[in-house]
């Protein structure tokens, strides 16, 4: 990753300073290369780039050069970096990667600005990518873009959704939100990289649902951290996603199950006020003992195994479908 | 503008059927089709539509049918819309045709949501519009976004800078402000109508320039209307521009001034506390009695005359250029 990194960083920093110096500003501040005095911070919290080396690996993969995937490489970035901007404006989230969420460091309209800026950005790179695909990445990145926006959207609605009974959110509809908020970007990321490789439609197709797989998968091991991670590791509070009264895929689980354990997480739940340290931790085991923690590594699990499974029944360069693998692995390796 | 409305109807109701239907039911409370709750209020508070009668019209003036251009239509009818949803976020603006704005309605969160699915989808429709022109016009289109996000920004830092001395905003950097986030977006609505319906890049950038000088005609009468208008006529306070401390062009252009007149001006808007009635009344006096007003009147005709020469200047199909120079008058009419 810290390879493509280098090699996209060129193209990124060149897309930042095409923007107005003020959202410029506060995407360099996003994507960790400042503070927010706007005085450079290096090694600061960069991102780990997941998308960007997924975008190169992808035009590798089907026998390209990397280089051609360096506008997908540097859209995507700029497309996740939006959607973190607006997510935690909504979400009301005042931490990122460890700092103040742009929306608190410089302000909410000027962070909708910025995600704006971003967003404009990363649509407009693609389709000035010089060749004959151009038009067909920039419609594969729309559509992950809607799909984002519906992801967010069925997010912020499961919380006026209720704990149980008829109108609780399903695991099924869980997976759906997260293959559209988490799984979408992973996917495009991967498919824009061949689709610019030159890489006929199927090959782009199986691509993209390797990394839809992958970011189910990463999306659970999310859930597992969020419920149980250890905050050093995490950055987190322990037990925050309880906390916050998140539906998350443990929970709901959890919850499906029903019996006395679903009736004593609604109860501890549906407190008018946020739990204290004793009724997270409380929460927590009991969506352990119902099973929830159990089946959400074995989803993890199945949906790497398919995100492997469609990078093998692919005909891919050898060296670069390994490297993908290895990546997988690794994005997945936090579970431990 | 009644006949392209109904033109471009259809299509601009299956864009909004496209979206996840919560971000939907947002886009047709902003569209004036429905009440906060969703239901139907035919009549409502339904835009005029300049932007969408633009697009067709620039199809319909290089030789092409209107229909060439409906795409077009709906990608900046809803990139106006994200903007506003945007724009009243960042400005707190409670109030938007009369009506509550949508983060008023439905919560800041769920009014960045809803104007980031806009946004996707504009570009969605235009990336998928059949031909050789979608290339192109996605292009254009990603520049106007870029120029929009620019003019906000602009608009948002002037609020921070002296009303007077080496910092102040002169009326040369509000013009280039508003010629971003107002001009813009219409001269993108004439070159895209003109760019679908097969223009020679010549004639796409003679209109383009038309609607920027367009843009900067309206924003010129806008600052009169916020500074003298009827409050009957505009829907807004009397006074509005002054009592929010609003930098506008007949208060820049008495500003640089000096003079005993200007002093006065900067005593009374750098009062700590908004203006009352009679200090808002006071200072749309100062502005005309400083020339402010004349200038501003004089700007809004010089760019009007700019907008007409670049179409005179230009090979059009008589009907529709005739059709352009009469909504042209339309839109600036409201000075009188």
């Amino acid at each position: 990753m810290e390879r493509c990194r280098e090699h996209v960083r060129p193209a990124l920093v060149e897309a930042v300073a095409r923007l107005h110096p003020w959202t410029g500003e506060m995407a360099a501040y996003a994507l960790g290369w400042a503070g927010p005095d706007g005085r450079p911070e290096p090694g600061g919290s960069e991102g780990k780039g997941v998308r960007q080396a997924l975008a190169l690996l992808g035009a590798e993969a089907v026998g390209a050069d990397a280089a051609e995937a360096v506008p997908a490489a540097v859209a995507v970035e700029l497309v996740h970096v939006f959607s973190l901007l607006h997510d935690d404006v909504m979400d009301a989230d005042a931490l990122r990667r460890g700092r103040p969420a742009v929306w608190k460091a410089y302000g909410t309209g000027p962070a909708v600005l910025a995600g704006d800026a971003l967003h404009a950005r990363a649509v407009g790179i693609l389709a000035e990518t010089p060749g004959p695909h151009a038009g067909a990445a920039v419609r594969r990145l729309c559509g992950t873009l809607d799909d984002l926006v519906s992801g967010q959207a069925e997010d912020l609605r499961f919380e006026d959704r209720p704990w149980h009974g008829p109108g609780a959110v399903t695991p099924a509809q869980y997976r759906t939100m997260a293959e559209h908020k988490t799984g979408a970007l992973l996917g495009c990321a991967l498919a824009l990289g061949a689709l610019l490789g030159g890489a006929p439609e199927r090959t782009v197709t199986a691509l993209d649902r390797a990394g839809r797989h992958l970011g189910l998968a990463f999306q659970a091991v999310d859930d597992i951290l969020g419920m149980w991670g250890d905050p050093q590791l995490t950055g987190k509070p322990v037990h925050a996603d309880p906390r916050r009264g998140k539906k998350t895929y443990p929970l709901l689980v959890a919850l499906s199950g029903g019996g006395e354990t679903a009736r004593e997480l609604v109860a501890l739940l549906s407190a008018p006020r946020s739990l204290d340290d004793e009724g997270a931790a409380r929460v927590a085991a009991l969506v352990a003992d119902a099973g929830g923690r159990a089946a959400t590594r074995d989803e993890a699990r199945r949906h790497l195994d398919a995100a492997r499974r469609a990078l093998r029944d692919t005909p891919l360069e050898p060296t670069a479908a390994r490297r993908l693998d290895a990546l997988f692995t690794h994005v997945l390796d936090r579970t431990r």
